[in-house]
């Protein structure tokens, strides 16, 4: 049983979305306005703040429960030799995760955040999508649907990561067919791959938008054609938390692709979530391009796992502490401008 | 009195200084590459922790007590008109650290570091350095050793900032003298000037320049002449850091240009330093360019007081978390590369 019985009625749930509260987000820019520092000096910092509020609606903003998410999938892709690691790997470091040894572990951990895994099918690799499509409708939303209803109601904040050995080939197939291109433009080392193995992505990527080259004008169509569990995933995810409108940073390519369609079936539908960083894979610049989102920070890192999501979560809770925190010129007694 | 008797004896202790342990962060790059993660997939993370290691000698390194150092002074340059604040505001704002309301004691606590303000003479700005040099040796010499004293010798990281109304100007002039290009290349809008004030601020600079041309090739003089007792304790307290390997994260424009002549003396004597981040302030880029420093965040902040130290504090736990907490291939029985 699907919450979306078909992709009409996913792409229907995606074009009808709340707006986030714009009362709240002027009552965010007025307190702003009143904290000792000149107007502005914050940066980013009180745009994030004035985000948080608009999309909680409720100002302050609170990071009181932050939720990192990380879907896993297999990918029957991994045959045509695109990853430097063995498929086993995903499971592998599922294990890792409950077992507490992995990255995001250790950041979930030093952001207060709540990290919960969700490994999708992980012993049923999607099929090889340079040969049919890698999931049927019914497989399709049933991952949206798992990633749907993985969203606590009460989270504050929602970072989304994944792992899936074979991914950033999905990733990068989604975005070629969403935006054109290619494998030649959208294929990075991924893992780390060598120059052949890079030349057998590039190659994949192009036969499968060649074997799929009827849906390519159909987001939902592709997501499910050359994307991947843990992506399906990712969008439910996405699209549940901004029915609840609760706020989501984005982690690196593979979680930015996968949440491209939602942007694509409505004009503002990542306006409740935030690219925590720019990644280390080749495209991820491009597409966050694309999609006109503008990363928090570059710090080359290419891990997924929302590694870099729950590093930006460091940065919300940096927001949100002077947000609150701060006094006020008049509380303080500080003279205001000249 | 003061720890360095004269220019010549200050200029000797900025050209004697320790390099970090090598060997120690031979150790830490080993221990990265047994991680669970692609090598290299936490970029800028793995380099950071490989230099706290190199700087503290102790691999894992550690972050047990962070120091944020904030330096306060009064500019008798503001006369000329260069602030979009009136000069009370310098002791206003110390008030406000002392009493918890301002953004560094919100990012301090949420870095989990000790904050410590160190007013510096307020009742008594520095000298109009239009007309005269903003301090004697003597002056200068003593804000240096106040700044030297003022680093824990037990701390493992150092968070340097400033709070001085003027002292963008102060630091501009500075970075003219020392890199050349005068006003209009190093001006920037501060805490907020307007066009006016722009064009008072650069002709102050090209003002100073010209006043003071006779040492501009000597970096000490320089630090004497046009800027600032925060200015010049804050080059003591990276010296002192230095002199007992302890890694330092930079501030914004002026604390950058505090440093500079450091950087001048000794041909390595940032490297004990990371800039956290890269200020609004227009010339900021453009003097870390010259240092040779890459900013670890882009927030577009221009605020001082440490903060954008204390984000920078954030990422380094960030790093340190991981490369303490994360699992082993071995530990975690996962896959190496194929």
């Amino acid at each position: 049983m699907t919450r979306f019985p078909s992709f009409t009625a996913l792409r229907t749930a995606c074009r009808d979305l709340p707006s986030g509260d714009a009362a709240t987000a002027a009552s965010a820019v007025d307190r702003n306005a009143t904290l000792t520092k000149p107007p502005g000096s914050l940066g980013r910092l009180e745009e994030l703040a004035t985000w948080l509020a608009q999309w909680q609606a409720r100002n302050p903003p609170r990071l009181d429960r932050i939720e990192v998410l990380v879907f896993a999938g297999n990918h029957g892709v991994v045959r045509q030799g695109v990853s430097a690691f063995p498929a086993e790997v995903t499971a592998q470091m599922v294990a890792n995760f409950a077992a507490g040894g992995a990255a995001i572990n250790q950041l979930a951990a030093l952001a207060g955040a709540r990290l919960r895994v969700v490994p999708l099918d992980l012993d049923r690799p999607t099929a090889d999508f340079t040969k049919e499509p890698a999931m049927d409708e019914d497989a399709f939303l049933r991952a949206v649907t798992t990633g749907h209803d993985s969203v606590p109601d009460d989270a504050d904040l929602v970072c989304l990561g994944e792992m899936g050995i074979g991914n950033t080939t999905a990733a990068a197939t989604m975005a070629a067919a969403l935006f054109g291109g290619g494998g030649i433009r959208w294929a990075g080392r991924g893992t780390g791959i060598d120059d052949d193995g890079l030349a057998r992505k590039r190659a994949t990527i192009d036969m499968a938008l060649k074997r799929h080259s009827g849906i390519l004008d159909d987001p939902l169509h592709v997501a499910a054609a050359v994307g991947g569990r843990e992506l399906a995933a990712l969008l439910g995810a996405a699209l549940a938390a901004r029915r609840r409108r609760i706020p989501v940073l984005i982690d690196g390519f593979v979680c930015t692709a996968a949440l491209a369609p939602l942007a694509m079936l409505h004009p503002d539908g990542l306006a409740h979530a935030v690219a925590a960083h720019v990644s280390a894979e080749a495209a991820h610049r491009a597409l966050l391009d694309k999609l006109g989102l503008e990363p928090l920070v570059d710090l080359g890192m290419r891990l997924g796992e929302a590694s870099g999501a729950a590093v930006g979560a460091l940065i919300l809770r940096a927001a949100v502490a002077c947000h609150i925190g701060m006094a006020t010129f008049a509380e303080a007694g500080v003279s205001d401008k000249l």
